[in-house]
């Protein structure tokens, strides 16, 4: 099969730096659409990854899945979309299509493994796929999402995989007018939950060990802040919310904020904690609550999403960055010190 | 308040052994049901709280949930019950009824807390209540049960707590025909979950970790059974079940359970292990999996459970005993030294 080489950045082992490199794409077959890469958001997924934390990462390893871009070419099958477009691309480029969870429109829960976007298997090529820390990049069109033109660019393209990853939970649970929803863990993904919640039209609450995100929490659109290091305040909310929406990847005590939860309510774990959670059996039993995990979104889920946050302007917050600040901006981000999600403005890659 | 005395079997101390004392019952008010009770279950609840060892117990304690009978008075106002009728009681005689979970009629989870049969707050005499192991109780009809005339009474006294504890959530997730459930443990709770959900029309796959119960599950109803110390096919049944019901009361894995659920499937306790369980986040996200907890059912339920047990005529494998046998009977339980239930018959208070 035909390649095109473009430039990318990216790591050839586990302990080295991200740097420039040139790597091969497929050719655009008849249902590839070749989009010129405009931004790309740094998920900490694309860290563990790149230094391998969650084992089998097959190198040269490039990363990113949260892409913004312009389409620069069509196969002669595409029909939803046409060069000079707007388009994205998240977390996944294929599923089997085959399996019931692919026919039911859920590829993120795909039976026989989705093609993920990077670190996942290139059919075509025959070797791992290759991510959006690059010039460009071909994907099949039923995995590219429509970007409304009114939205930020760079901002947006968080919402490929955190916007998603939040979106796809509160839809599932029915998140909505009339229904309270505490956001825990204030980062990348919790940033986007509190907006999306609240442009939904939910009671926000965010919970949060932090006095000094009270503030940024209530700029986000929180209604309430809970300061979750104040027994009595957790205390005065038990039983309160209809859902809580779980975006912390370190050690916690889940069952303060199960407590938290009403009759049937859910917490719902986007954060994925390295060591098992201890779980109560009487933090669940006496109020029939469920604790739940989530994993990013459907295709449809994330157009859904895109078009929602199109019609309220919603957007990441973000701190614009250069291909070649990556190795540092991999350093603030294990330390949280971004507000609240690093995104690489790929002009940068073609200087 | 006029009160009547009748004869129970209860204990004055946690480490004191149950005897034959004499208790008092409000006279029936317009409202209530008086009930000769026939038969009395024995629930692992009645062990915990006559040994305090959920703490709270309030002595003398007379225990028993399970309560099978016929009625030998009704108040004036009482419409849906009259003298002769068989009748039962299980684990609540009262709630609120105001709070937004007992208007939708699941008192089980009332907000200001539900009475219970026996150590709650009798609010005629001001004092604790008292459980089925006694002559007779005095029950506001509403929290009366009718009992099918053709089932066993003694056989059917568990369906009271047992029964409903495991019909409720069978029901809540939406167990039938079509659906795959996995049962883990096999005592006076898994049993009730075997005959309820076979014949519900579920498929029904019991897990237990003895080889020593693979016929008693077929003779149940099983159409499979998983040996959970076997994991070439804890593996081969990954991904396969839509609800798991976890009647396990001593710490276990419920990763190894969790793993069984299909997408969206939830592991429901209904078993209350002491200490918490650890549960990995890998075994939730990536399947969107929940783990759940429910307790006991409402009185909706429970007649509804009940009707069913008539109609498909099930019941409780019991065993038996004379109240007299109940400190003997305790430490049986202890052991698991029983199929799968004992049932007093309380006639032998009567001696």
């Amino acid at each position: 099969m035909n390649t095109i080489s473009v430039r990318a950045f990216g790591t050839e082992a586990p302990e080295a730096d991200l740097k420039q490199m040139n790597i091969e794409r497929r050719e655009t077959t008849a249902k590839d659409v070749e989009i010129d890469i405009l931004y790309c958001g740094v998920c900490h997924s694309d860290l563990h990854t790149a230094r391998n934390e969650w084992h089998g990462t097959i190198y040269p390893n490039v990363p990113g899945h949260e892409i913004v871009g312009r389409i620069a070419k069509v196969g002669k099958d595409v029909t939803k979309l046409k060069a000079g477009d707007l388009a994205a691309v998240g977390c996944m480029v294929d599923s089997c299509r085959e399996c019931e969870q692919c026919k039911k429109g859920r590829e993120q829960y795909c039976e026989k493994g989705n093609v993920l976007t990077y670190n996942s298997y290139e059919k075509y090529l025959n070797r791992q796929t290759f991510g959006g820390y690059s010039e460009r990049i071909v994907v099949d069109e039923d995995f590219v999402l429509r970007v409304p033109e009114n939205l930020d660019l760079a901002a947006a393209a968080p919402l490929l995989c955190a916007g998603v990853t939040t979106w796809s939970p509160l839809k599932h649970w029915n998140v909505g007018e009339g229904t309270t929803v505490g956001i825990v863990g204030i980062g990348g993904l919790g940033h986007m939950g509190v907006k999306l919640a609240k442009a939904m039209g939910a009671h926000v609450v965010v919970i949060t060990t932090s006095s000094s995100k009270v503030e940024d929490a209530h700029r986000l659109g929180a209604d309430e802040v809970i300061l979750s290091t104040d027994k009595e305040q957790m205390k005065a909310n038990a039983n309160k919310l209809h859902f809580v929406l779980d975006c912390v990847s370190a050690q916690h005590d889940v069952n303060a904020y199960l407590r938290l939860l009403k009759v049937d309510g859910t917490l719902a774990l986007v954060g994925a904690p390295e060591h098992p959670l201890p779980v109560a059996a009487f933090s669940l039993i006496p109020k029939r609550r469920n604790f739940a995990g989530s994993t990013i979104g459907s295709i449809a889920e994330t157009q859904e999403m895109l078009d929602f946050c199109g019609k309220h302007n919603i957007t990441a917050d973000i701190e614009l960055i250069k291909i070649q600040d990556i190795n540092n901006a991999y350093e603030r981000l294990l330390k949280g010190d971004v507000k609240y999600r690093f995104v690489i403005d790929m002009a940068s890659l073609k200087n």
